[in-house]
C-alpha cells in the first residue's frame, strides 16, 4: 500500500474532522482506491513529509505528494479516468469550483462560528494554544467573543443552505442521481460539523439534511464510522 | 423562422429586461439558432398562445411550446446536440440546477431590493397596478418599505457574490474556460439589475463586474444592445 492520506485531528485520533480532507476521504472511496488515512494534530502538520505543506489534506499517491483538495481531486480524476468520474465532465469540474465557492464563503463561515469553542475543546494543550493565537488573529477577536454569534449563526445557516433545498427539489445529490465531487465538497463542510459539535444544526427533515443522511450511507457508510 | 422567444418589457419593449429571458437569449444565442423575441407586458404574459403559461420565457421552436428558462435550456441542449454545449456534460447539467438555487435564493432577494421601485417605474399604468398589488401580497408590505432596505442590499449583494469571487481567481467563467449556461443564469439576474437601474451595484474592478463584462461582450455583444 502505498497511498497515503494525511488529515487533522484532535487529541482523538479516530476522530478526523477537517472538512477538506473528508472531502478527499469521500474521493478515494468513490475511485474505490485504496488508502492509509493518518491524521495529525495541526501542529504536527508543517513537518509532513519533510515541510511539503502548510495545509492537509495531503495525498502520497507511490512517489507523488500533491497538496489542496481540489488539486487532489483533479489529480485522481486525471490518473484514475476508468474509475467512476468525480466531475461529470468538463462542465461539472468547472462549476465544481464554483460550489467550493459557495461552500467557504457562505457557509463555511457560519460553521466556524457554530464550532469554534467545539475545535478548540477537541484539541491537545500545544494545539490549543496555536489555534486560540492564530484564530484570534484572524479574527481580530477572543474566541469566546466569535462564538457569542452562535445563535445567529444556527438561523443563518439555514437560510445559507437554500441553493442546495432549492437543488434538491430536483434530483437527489448535486452530481444529479448519483454524487460527485461537488457533494463531497459540501459533505465535508458538514461533516465537520456534525462531528466537532455532534449536531447539523438543522432540522431533521430538512432536504439538506436527508441528503446529508444519504452521503452518510455512501461507500460503506464511510463517513458514519465517526461519530 | 419559426422560433419565437416571448419575453418580458415594461412600457419600452425595446427593453426586456426578465433575467429568466435574458438566460434564454444568451441560451439561443450560445447554440447559434435564430430566432424573434417577442417582449411584452406582465399583464399580457398569460394571454400568449392561448394561455399556455402564466410566466415567460416561453419559446415557441415550430410546432413545439416550451416554458421554465430551465426546461427550455435542457430542451435546446437535447435537440440541438451538435451545436455548443451549453452545460459541458451530464455533471455539468446537474450542477446549473445548483447554479440556479444560488442565483435564485441568495442573489435575485437582494436584486429585488434595489430594483424593486426601478422595475416599478419602466411599467404602463396598468402593469405598474398588477406589479404593487402582487408584489406588495407576496412581501407583505409597501414597495416603498422594501425599497427601504436599498443601501443595505447593495452591501449584502458584495457578499452573496463571493462564491463568484472564488471561483473567478481560478478560471474566466462559471463554464472554465468559455461560458455556459450557469454563466448565463447568474448573468441573467445581473442584466435585469444593469436594465432596470442603471448600475450594477458593485465595484467596476469588482472581478464579478470583469466578468459579467466578458458576458456583455459575447454573441456580437447581444446583452449591451440593450443599455
Amino acid at each position: 500500500m502505498t497511498r497515503i492520506l494525511y488529515s487533522l485531528c484532535g487529541r482523538d485520533v479516530s476522530r478526523p474532522f477537517s472538512p477538506h480532507c473528508w472531502k478527499i476521504v469521500m474521493a478515494l472511496e468513490h475511485k474505490g482506491l485504496e488508502y492509509v488515512e493518518r491524521p495529525v494534530p495541526f501542529t504536527e502538520v508543517p513537518k509532513l513529509e519533510n515541510g511539503f505543506s502548510k495545509t492537509v489534506p495531503v495525498l502520497r499517491d507511490g512517489d507523488l505528494l500533491i497538496r489542496d483538495s481540489f488539486d487532489i481531486a483533479v489529480y485522481l480524476e486525471d490518473t484514475y479516468p476508468n474509475r467512476p468520474t468525480l466531475f461529470g465532465g468538463e462542465g461539472g469540474k468547472a462549476l465544481a469550483r464554483f460550489v467550493e465557492g459557495y461552500s467557504q464563503m457562505l457557509v463555511h463561515p457560519v460553521l466556524s462560528r457554530i464550532a469554534i469553542k467545539d475545535i478548540h475543546d477537541m484539541l491537545d494543550e500545544k494545539d490549543q494554544t496555536y489555534f486560540r493565537t492564530s484564530r484570534e488573529e484572524r479574527l481580530g477577536r477572543k474566541l469566546e467573543e466569535f462564538e457569542a454569534g452562535r445563535p445567529q449563526a444556527i438561523t443563518d445557516l439555514t437560510a445559507q443552505l437554500e441553493p442546495m433545498r432549492h437543488m434538491l427539489k430536483f434530483q437527489p445529490y448535486l452530481g444529479g442521481e448519483t454524487p460527485l465531487f461537488a457533494d463531497y465538497i459540501l459533505f465535508g463542510a458538514l461533516q465537520w460539523l456534525r462531528i466537532t459539535t455532534g449536531s447539523l444544526a438543522i432540522s431533521r427533515d430538512h432536504s439538506v439534511a436527508e441528503w446529508f443522511e444519504r452521503c452518510l450511507d455512501l461507500h460503506g457508510a464511510k463517513g458514519r464510522a465517526v461519530a
